[in-house]
């Protein structure tokens, strides 16, 4: 075996029980060298045999650094000539200065131009909202994670990802993965009453995609749209951030008061609405309002986003048929997602659009951006077909029916007659009602300090409410967890 | 065994060998049979035992109908009942007459309303672009998958999948997966000497997300913005759908021309540019036009969007430092992607934003679509970190600069000096130019009809240009299709 001659490069010193990987630490101790001039332009360094017999480790790690090294520009080869240092580093030696050019110059320091970002942004308030950390209790929107069938996802998972379809790697269609999409349709067809083909099923990466792809499609900057007061928050930063002007319109026992929005927002040009499961309050809206909503778009032209959120759970009444499965002029474009029924991370949800509206909604996605990932398209597909999803909703409408029982019983025990529970037996969250002059955002900001996450009902009206509350998930909380939160949520009361 | 009386069920007819599994015709027959009142609201229906036995096939089909039908609402069991048809079917009843309500009513027919959609997205051309349908040879963008080490990937995909942690599910950061986050900030710093730490990192779907958040958090509707002229579709597209007026800048063979950019579009907030590899000419910005536009950025304070696409790939010359490397004063935003260097469907890429705009952008990433899907934000990681990326990367520079030299003696074999190819050797696409007077538009949709995807250069001006010319990808096509692609589109010119 050849020897290295010791005077061939700077000594190397290996810490063999880092937590940082031999590679790593090569790779590092080269960089080093040759940025700082230690190793110079063309010199050659030993070959990866040599060094790691030098420095009796094993060529693996040699090998790995050297190619990270080759990859990056650090170093070169040359058939015949052996690995060298690069004859003109990439990176490190094309930094500008640290200290700015215009410091050293004559002329006067000029005032800084301002750093001017979009008022749309600005408007959608950029405070951190501390309850949506990643607390125990009570996160709105979070499913049981523990009781997900996981064995069987990964099993597809793995299905789909051990001899990849050329479709999982490759550009895939803006509308969606085709089977999936079918799979979707029918679904939507026999649950919700959504009547549709696949053709008219755009994949998203979850409801909050679907609406802002819809307020981009169908309203200009500065057109006008009705908004549910109280509301979902996410719907109204989806259109604020597309410019749209909003037009808060009360909701009641009915549901959205139809009239008072033609009072109040004469000329608008979409609604976006939760008929049924109304958000955050949990009212479903009548059938006279949506007899009135739908002859309202008709006569307008205005469109009508209907937001059929959480209508997998409903517990002791009947499903409510959707908006879209009503509409005879395809005024309804319908969002769902199913990040909430399998879970977040999942980035999947769908839109159904009016047929003659597809070829604009698939521009809006290619130039929002273009396609979601496959794999996961292709295993729900999957998961559906072989009826692990039906399985596994109807488990949880039995899971979400008992932990909401849980929570009345626990907020009823713990808290007593100060708080008011309101809304309709569905879905994975419930309103309570504050005492008149209490204020939710205080309660909310304590609790999230507790470590119990209650939104504050006032976030979701555009001027604020007579009257606070508090939104409580109970989806991902246990009923260990549900009576715990109860009595920590009691003190900050 | 209790043999069902004949009476209990109207016959239900199956078919053994079809291609619809058998749990499904059952579910089908029952669905049908209630929608149309022959199993009437009430009605017992057999138990799953009682039934497979009756048709004499195995319980699990049974089983899967009958948690379907009670998932859907259509059955319904009742502790000691068994299992009944639902007192209130939820869709089909509830569906509206096919007949138009509007039509039978004594009042006359109603001119329809207008079915109105955005002006941006009116703008954004609906016209299908034929040539990226998925055709063999010269697909631009696509990398060359078969090439692309999946069995490395699909362990790590495993890895991730069996025993998912519980960020691979839940909500996650709207920033991108920590881990992830400072792998980027890592690599960028190394290769392309980005400045930046990982609070400075949000991940997104792909550059073309990176593109239309930047537009949204820097721009209002009507604000202008300087876009190299010819340049990219995408780009355009993004900008477009945020309502961006777009004044183009003409590019010469030293990029941008900043000059002419200062004469026509005064009061710009902001550039995109791609100085590394001018798309689609593939110019690389001399170090003069790059101070000019720093200089400009500072004092008027606009913005510069740097896309540094392809920026791995460059064949004989050394790598190029990112503006965003240079800038002193934080104007620059620097968008790069995966999907190229990986495959598309990864859907995974990143913006470098100054830290002072970090909120904005998570808060506008928030109202777009929440989060990027976790799982593969971690494979990625790990794909990094253990040293397959630099790898791959390293391998794909050979087989490009192979596939591009390929590429040209064919375009000359076959094609000669009708066309003329331009751009630096680099990325994973060339340019070649027309002859006067040829249009490429009518090329390209030839030459799509005999299976070749080629893109007219006039795709990427605002205005015609003199000249056509065709952009041809070699990136997913091998030797034996370039060469062939070459003879086809001989035909095509």
């Amino acid at each position: 075996m050849k020897r290295l001659p010791a005077s061939f490069l700077p000594p190397i010193a290996l810490v063999r029980k880092s937590k940082i990987a031999m590679y790593r630490q090569l790779y590092d101790w080269f960089r080093h060298a040759i940025t700082s001039n230690q190793l110079r332009p063309g010199q050659r360094v030993p070959s990866t045999r040599n060094l790691a017999a030098e420095l009796k480790i094993s060529r693996i790690p040699v090998l790995a650094a050297y190619e990270q090294l080759l990859a990056e520009g650090y170093l070169e080869t040359f058939t015949g000539a052996g690995t060298c240092v690069a004859k003109s580093i990439p990176d490190e030696a094309a930094r500008p200065p640290i200290t700015k050019v215009g410091t050293t110059s004559p002329r006067k320091p000029r005032r800084k131009a301002p750093r001017r970002i979009s008022r749309r942004v600005g408007l959608l308030g950029l405070q951190e909202q501390l309850w949506l950390n990643d607390l125990v209790a009570f996160r709105v929107s979070l499913p049981a994670l523990d009781h997900f069938p996981i064995a069987v996802w990964s099993k597809l998972v793995i299905r789909h990802s051990r001899k990849p379809a050329r479709e999982v790697l490759a550009y895939g269609n803006a509308m969606g993965y085709p089977p999936f999409r079918e799979a979707i349709a029918e679904y939507l067809g026999a649950v919700r009453a959504v009547r549709c083909d696949p053709s008219q099923i755009l994949v998203t990466t979850g409801s909050q995609q679907g609406l802002q792809l819809s307020a981009h499609v169908l309203l200009d900057s500065r057109d006008r749209a009705w908004m549910e007061e109280p509301g979902y928050l996410g719907a109204r930063q989806a259109f604020m951030i597309a410019g749209t002007k909003i037009v808060p319109v009360p909701v009641d026992h009915e549901g959205l008061n139809v009239e008072e929005g033609i009072r109040r927002g004469r000329g608008a040009r979409a609604v976006y609405i939760t008929p049924s499961h109304q958000y955050p309050l949990g009212v479903t809206m009548s059938a006279t309002r949506r007899m009135q909503l739908l002859s309202w778009a008709e006569r307008t032209g205005a469109w009508i986003i209907e937001d059929d959120y959480d209508s997998e759970y409903r517990f002791g009444s009947r499903p409510i048929t959707s908006l879209q499965g009503l509409d005879a002029e395809a005024r309804v474009i319908y969002v769902g997602t199913f990040s909430k029924v399998m879970f977040p991370a999942l980035r999947l949800g769908y839109l159904v659009v009016p047929k003659d509206l597809a070829r604009a909604f698939t521009a809006a996605r290619e130039a929002t951006d273009i396609f979601s990932s496959t794999l996961y398209q292709a295993v729900m597909t999957d998961f559906i077909r072989e009826g692990h999803f039906a399985r596994h909703i109807r488990r949880m409408r039995m899971l979400y029916a008992e932990r909401r029982a849980v929570l009345v019983e626990a907020i009823r025990k713990e808290i007593g007659d100060k708080l008011e529970v309101i809304g309709e037996e569905a879905g994975m969250h419930l309103v309570v009602l504050l005492p008149p002059g209490v204020s939710d955002v205080a309660v909310s900001v304590k609790a999230a300090k507790r470590g119990v996450s209650v939104v504050p009902l006032s976030s979701c009206y555009a001027k604020p409410p007579k009257r606070g509350g508090l939104i409580l998930g109970y989806g991902g909380t246990d009923p260990v967890q549900i009576r715990e939160g109860a009595r920590t949520l009691a003190t900050c009361v």
